[in-house]
C-alpha cells in the first residue's frame, strides 16, 4: 500500500467545486481526479483534499492524498498519465508519504488570496480570476483594517450559515492587503490582493473577510469597523460574501 | 470631425486574428470593434490598427484609431459603451488626438513578448497564453543568442512567405530573454519571456525569432547559430514558427 500526496492546480470556473457529488454528471475536481486515478491505477481511488473549494474558486496549490495497493505504476507515470487525461486540472507535484499522512487533518497552515481589480475597466484576460470593483480602493486603510483579524478569534461573524463546524474559533497567522504588480500575462497591471494565512477557515470565511475589507477600501467604513464586526459575532454586521471567482487557494502547509 | 486613439486588450484565442474579413460571420478584433463603435456613434466607423495580429495572438497594448463626425458622444461614453458590448476585447485607454495621427504609419516602436513555459507540467490556468516546452531552457544561452539580432538587419530569414512587404530590413532596438516570476494568478511561477522591441516586424517574425532562440534554449544549437541564420537570409535555416498563443502584443509607442 502506498500513500501518495499531490499538489494540484485547477480552473475553478470549469467545476462545481471540489467535492464530488452523487450525480456523476456534475463535474467536480475531486470527482475528476478520482475517475482518472482509478483508471490509471486499476482500482477504486478515494482522494482526500485539504479542504473543499466552491464553484469558481481556483487553486494553484491545493493538496490532496490517496492510497493505492497498486505498486507497479510509478509516481512519474501517475502524474503524466493523469495530466494527459485531466482537463482544467493538473498535478503539479507528486510524492510518496507515510501511511499516516492525511491532507485534511494534518494541514497546519492554509493561504488564500483574494484578487480585486480596482482599475477603471474590467480585464478580458483575467475576468474569471478576479472581482472587478470599478473604483480605486484605499489599500492602506484595508491593510490597517485587516490587522485586527490577526490572532485567535471567534470568527462567527465571518461564517456563512450552513457550515457544520462545531467551533467558530480560528487563528489567522498573517493577513495583508497589497497592491501587487502582476506578470507579463496581464501587461504588468496592478491588482489589490488580500493574502490570508490561517490554521483553517470557516465556510466562506475568506470571501466574507474580503467583502468586509472591501467596505473599508471603498471608504464606506473606517478600519476599526472590522474590529467591531469581529466582536459582534454577527454575520449581519460584516460585508457581503464577494464572488468565488476572485478567490485562489494558494498554498497548504504541513 | 474627431480622431480618437484607443489602447486595446484582447484574448486572441477568441478571434480569427485582428483583420476584418469579408465574411462577417468570422469574428475578428477589428470587425468587432467596428461593429460596436459604429453602433455607438451612429455612423460607419473604420478602425485602423497599429498592425495585424494572427489567430490566438493576444494583446495587452494594441493601439488603434478611428475618425468620427459624431461630436456628441463623449470619450468616456464611447469607452464604457464599447466595453459593455464587447466580448473578449476591452478598450483600456481612450483619448482624442490630432487629425493627422495614424496608428499604423506613426508607430515608432513595437514591443512583443513571447512566453515559454519550461516547467515540468502544462498549466491549466495559462495554457492559452504560452507555449509549453516540457524541458528546462538554457536562458543564458538564449539571451546571448538574441543579442546578435540587435540593430538594423535584413531579417529575410525570419519571415514567413506570403508577406507582401517590399523590404525585409528592420531594426531591433532591444531584445532579451529572461526568467520572470509571474503574479498571483499563476502562484508566482516563473516563465521564460522573449521580449523584443523594434521599429516594425515582418510576417511571423517574432514567432520565428522565438522558435530560433528555442533551438538554442533546448541545447540543439549554440548562440552563434542565430548569427548564421541572420546572415543566411534563408527561412529554411531558422527555427520553426512557434504557436501564436505564446505571443502577446505588449506595447506600441509613438
Amino acid at each position: 500500500m502506498r500513500n501518495i500526496k499531490i499538489v494540484v492546480e485547477y480552473d475553478g470556473s470549469q467545476f462545481k467545486g471540489w467535492q464530488k457529488q452523487k450525480n456523476k454528471n456534475i463535474k467536480t475536481v475531486q470527482g475528476q481526479l478520482e475517475k482518472v486515478l482509478s483508471n490509471i491505477l486499476s482500482e477504486e481511488i478515494e482522494v482526500i483534499g485539504s479542504g473543499r473549494t466552491d464553484t469558481d474558486v481556483c487553486a494553484v496549490g491545493q493538496v490532496a492524498n490517496f492510497k493505492t495497493n497498486n505498486t507497479t505504476v510509478k509516481l512519474n507515470g501517475i502524474q503524466k498519465g493523469s495530466n494527459s487525461k485531466l482537463k482544467n486540472i493538473r498535478i503539479k507535484e507528486i510524492e510518496e508519504v507515510n501511511l499516516e499522512f492525511n491532507s485534511r487533518f494534518d494541514a497546519k497552515r492554509k493561504t488564500y488570496k483574494y484578487i480585486f481589480n480596482d482599475t477603471e475597466t474590467e480585464s478580458v484576460l483575467t475576468k474569471n480570476r478576479e472581482y472587478f470593483v470599478g473604483k480605486k480602493l484605499d489599500v492602506e486603510n484595508m491593510n490597517k483594517a485587516a490587522k485586527h483579524l490577526i490572532g485567535e478569534h471567534d470568527f462567527k461573524a465571518f461564517k456563512s450559515s450552513g457550515s457544520p463546524k462545531k467551533t467558530t474559533v480560528r487563528t489567522i497567522y498573517e493577513i495583508s492587503v497589497d497592491k501587487v504588480k502582476q506578470g507579463i500575462f496581464l501587461g504588468e497591471e496592478e491588482r489589490v490582493i488580500v493574502s490570508v494565512t490561517g490554521n483553517g477557515f470557516l465556510y466562506n470565511m475568506v470571501r466574507i473577510i474580503a467583502g468586509t475589507l472591501l467596505e473599508v477600501g471603498l471608504g464606506k467604513q473606517e478600519p476599526e469597523y472590522v474590529k467591531r464586526v469581529l466582536e459582534s459575532k454577527n454575520r449581519e454586521s460584516a460585508g457581503k460574501t464577494v464572488p468565488g471567482k476572485g478567490l485562489t487557494l494558494y498554498k497548504v502547509e504541513y
